[in-house]
């Protein structure tokens, strides 16, 4: 037994107790005639006493040889502390050492074992066992643990039952590039790594589950940036005989059991936002509604008063910064920099203070008069003392400016209180994105999803009319036509981060048939890549849908942090590489002699 | 909403409501002016009525029309069943069907969606989704949630925590082949899927984690058979500042509990058997104890005797068949037949019939008399009635040989009663294998585990002896030796299947590289492939080890069943091919290219 105790729980009603405990030297103080060692294990840190009137001269010297992160077993006898530390658990106490040994020494680390390291991120990644003795780190995969567990917890307590699906499939394209694994066992083939468990768990519907969750991992082979990894976790959900409501009201209840058993927090009912009100209103299709500043659209109120960049504009929009009315020249000079720097992309920015005393001054005073510039301030709802920020151009670019100045003055105004959670359903999503560039049109959720109306003759009409629209105004128009075809799709956003996103699904051969059309599939490649699928369909498929979190930033926000590194125990850098690990490496030869042959006889 | 009630929780109390229920046609009975259907969905069955005095004309007509596994919904009112079914939980009642609706239609399902169905394998797989309707699959895969619940809650009230371990990950050979996937960020480098978590779990130990669990898929690229599938589930373990006995005590306590809550057996204390043990009473590391026929060693009593096979064979040995006695010549030359099969490989066997009377008559009476034959008798407790079987030859080929003659005939007279279960602790296991072929040796467990006495310098001389030992005789006298060398590692053994094996790991950075040293590796290949776990070991490693259970065939003993296939949504057949999707399948040929591309550019 190395341990009678954890270094966590020792208190005062342990005095005179004689204990074993084992743990990290998390540091030593060597008075000469008394040397203090802070003990540590995952549960705690407990304060060893060694001095020269009651330990042997051999343990003072060994205790004094102690370096730090040195793991040590310790037997004592719990003493009172002379001067008790409020601040730890353990801070009545202090263990009398009258055994040590010291099970494996330690080397120096490489950057200090605290909350606050001296550490940069590369060092830490490449000593990830080391960075994870640290409380944060550890703390954050304590917390993680402890949300997957309500999660599981709730939804079995729903009914829901837990399926484990393939890992190694078939590739069935979603968007993003597959990962391939070669088959020994069949020459010349490939399983694809799952980028979700899409099909899988709509064949559980078809065959009766009913309601099925998954906590799994999901591949997906794209270049990777800061809060995205190669491999992520979902928290993947499929209900058959619902309709949307019955899924928000479901996915709801368990958000709401996270935010009260993990964060204490009680919310009543989530509020529910279209996708058009959310791009119009906040111009993201996941606002962080912890604060306004919402959009007002201001077209009518600019147009015919010469001001030509306003007038050739197809979107005028502004927002109220709150306050900003106390910036200097110079400042709303470099907030305009900052709107024209190419990651935003404005041309620039007009602006009108709007003065205590009721009047206002903008930069375009030789345009819009005081009565002009009232009704900007009433559209922005702008109050006294605010600053009115006026962006103009092509919708989709204007709005995508704003939501990030939006976010920047939230940012600098400390608007995005880390307290408060504000969670959001946003819901009717377009079911077609149209990619400018090639004409080629995608679904925006999946291919899986179902339209909104059950129209699918009249969707396959708009679809000939967009691939033969090489004309720009005729794309503009077909495109306003495609945006209005919604999808039976929805997201949950937390805090201005999408959280969680699904849909109602086709359960109907015909129309899953027609939408693979729509997409461009032929009806060879339909029938190839998801035959499986659509057959199932023809033997009784129940009406179904879902939805899925993605685990990692869901842990994240609910912890309160802006990156989900931290709660991944082995996360990868932004080349995809475990830098401790050294992975991925070379393989060796006869693995890849195989290889080789297996693609030489391909197709 | 789709249902106000499942099909499973109506009863007599819900007499006179009005209900909406929604399912699969699984038979309808029409009797012209009435008709019965039967509505099942994952919680039940419920009888619907349409008759012709209370249902409009055409309802009934659209009743009428409705085949095996359509999807409706209906609404009617619960009525009181005239003719009562007791065996089924809505046996009471019947709903009178007021509205009908057809959801989905079905083709006719290519076999009976029953318990007990007129599909084939094959057939069933191709169709997985329509098999996963029938009870025994669908009640096999809710069975299996709860097991996994079930560990999950105990490990979690007992401070384990389920951190996430990659599964694109450097290639660490573990006995098996890698399934290796390419990546496209890092040219001509490859992942490998893990066999197991085994180093990531110990970098957790040394990074402090102290109790770490998860339930993680693995991936070995082997020949598969029956019981195997290429990915597989473990509950996988470990944890810090532990001897054996500490895991032993905390993994009988997991399975304690589940052998409670999901079987409601309570088992007090499991039995523990040294690996030596097992082998010289069972011919098996996972011997079944619930029966006996223990081996009895034969080799002093029948030596000496002129019966040149018995005198010559390294191990003689035999069980006490019960009432094998009464077998006639023709079944006793049978089971002769039987031991000589390829399969279990035997040369022949003697056998000795122990006659009510006190007698004994043997097979080999001109060389053994009846005192002799007394002794047979004694060494392996037969009893009058009984028949001792014999085999002999080299050691290892009998007692595998004996081990499937006593599981043969455990079969044949029913003894492997599959309500009870048998858990049992099988420890020291040899550190190493002697590959005969080829001299080399292995380590039995894996290379992380710990030898039981700790002396890295015997063994490294040891295995330099090993080396050098071309002779046959030498051979054999290095490998007795090795056999002493005993690992901390243990199996958990349970009605005759290892359900699950760990170890206490090496965690001294000097011991670890002695046993790679032992093991074959140069100082290079250990490098390349193990640097970073022996370098952890110098930052402070905490004694640790810890065990893994195969989910798989936990669940499927759990559930009294033979085979796992039924456990798994969505297994591979023998050709690693998943039949229903047609995976693994040809990639596209811009995959393939850039596939290519990173092949041209190795080492």
């Amino acid at each position: 037994m190395y341990r009678s105790h954890s270094c966590g729980e020792l208190r005062a009603s342990h005095i005179n107790t004689e204990v074993t405990l084992a743990g990290w030297v998390q540091k030593s103080r060597d008075k000469g005639f008394m040397i203090w060692v802070d003990l540590r294990d995952r549960y705690g840190i407990t304060q060893l006493i060694f001095d020269e009137e009651r330990t042997p001269k051999a343990m003072m010297e060994k205790a004094k040889s102690l370096g730090r992160e040195f793991v040590i077993q310790v037997t004592g006898t719990v003493i009172e502390r002379e001067s008790k530390n409020d601040k730890m658990a353990t801070g009545a106490i202090e263990v009398l050492v009258s055994e040590l040994e010291i099970l494996n020494k330690a080397k120096l680390p490489p950057f200090t074992i605290e909350g606050n390291t001296d550490g940069g991120e590369d060092i830490r990644m490449k000593y990830r066992y080391l960075d994870i003795r640290r409380n944060p780190v550890k703390d954050s995969l304590i917390f993680r643990h402890k949300v997957t567990m309500e999660v599981r917890k709730y939804l079995s307590n729903q009914e829901f039952i837990e399926i484990e699906t393939p890992y190694l499939i078939k590739s069935t394209p979603e968007g993003a590039r597959d990962f391939v694994v070669p088959s020994r066992m069949n020459e010349g083939q490939f399983y694809a790594l799952p980028q979700s468990p899409q099909t899988f768990k709509q064949l559980l519907m078809v065959g009766g589950m009913d309601k099925y969750f998954q906590i799994v991992k999901c591949f997906r082979d794209e270049d990777l940036r800061a809060d995205r990894q190669p491999e992520f976790t979902q928290i993947d959900c499929e209900m058959a005989f619902v309709e949307q409501e019955d899924i928000l009201n479901i996915f709801e209840g368990l958000t709401r059991h996270l935010l009260k058993e993990i964060n204490g927090i009680e919310i009543e009912k989530f509020p529910r936002m279209l996708f058009d009100d959310a791009m119009r209103l906040y111009g993201n299709d996941k606002p962080d509604i912890r604060f306004g500043m919402k959009f007002g659209e201001l077209n009518e109120v600019t147009q015919h008063k010469d001001f030509g960049v306003f007038n050739n504009a197809e979107l005028v929009v502004g927002i109220a910064v709150p306050g900003g009315n106390k910036y200097t020249r110079k400042e709303i000079d470099n907030l305009i920099k900052w709107v024209k720097r190419p990651q935003v992309g404005a041309l620039g920015m007009i602006y009108c203070r709007v003065n205590e005393d009721g009047t206002f001054k903008s930069s375009v005073d030789k345009f819009y008069n005081q009565e002009d510039l009232a009704k900007w301030v009433e559209v922005t709802g702008a109050k006294p003392g605010d600053l009115v920020c006026v962006l103009s151009g092509e919708t989709n670019k204007v709005r995508a400016q704003m939501s990030a100045l939006r976010m920047e003055m939230a940012e600098r105004l400390e608007l995005r209180d880390p307290k408060v959670f504000a969670p959001l359903w946003v819901i009717d999503f377009p079911l077609l994105e149209l990619d400018e560039e090639t004409g080629h049109y995608h679904a925006m959720h999946h291919p899986f999803t179902s339209p909104k109306e059950d129209t699918p003759e009249g969707f396959i009409e708009l679809a000939r009319q967009l691939t033969g629209a090489k004309d720009k105004e005729l794309r503009k128009k077909y495109r306003d036509n495609l945006n209005k075809l919604k999808a039976n799709a929805y997201d949950l956003v937390l805090n201005g981060n999408e959280i969680g996103g699904g849909s109602i699904r086709i359960h109907d051969k015909k129309m899953q048939a027609n939408m693979f059309k729509l997409l461009g599939f032929s009806e060879e490649e339909a029938r190839a890549q998801f035959g499986f699928l659509m057959d199932a369909f023809e033997y009784g498929a129940p009406p179904h849908g879902g939805l899925a979190f993605g685990l990692d930033r869901l842990v994240a926000i609910l912890g309160g942090q802006e990156t989900i590194r931290d709660f991944i125990a082995f996360p990868k850098n932004n080349s995809g590489r475990d830098v401790m690990i050294d992975a991925p490496a070379f393989i060796d030869d006869e693995q890849l002699k195989e290889l080789s042959l297996k693609l030489n006889i391909q197709k």
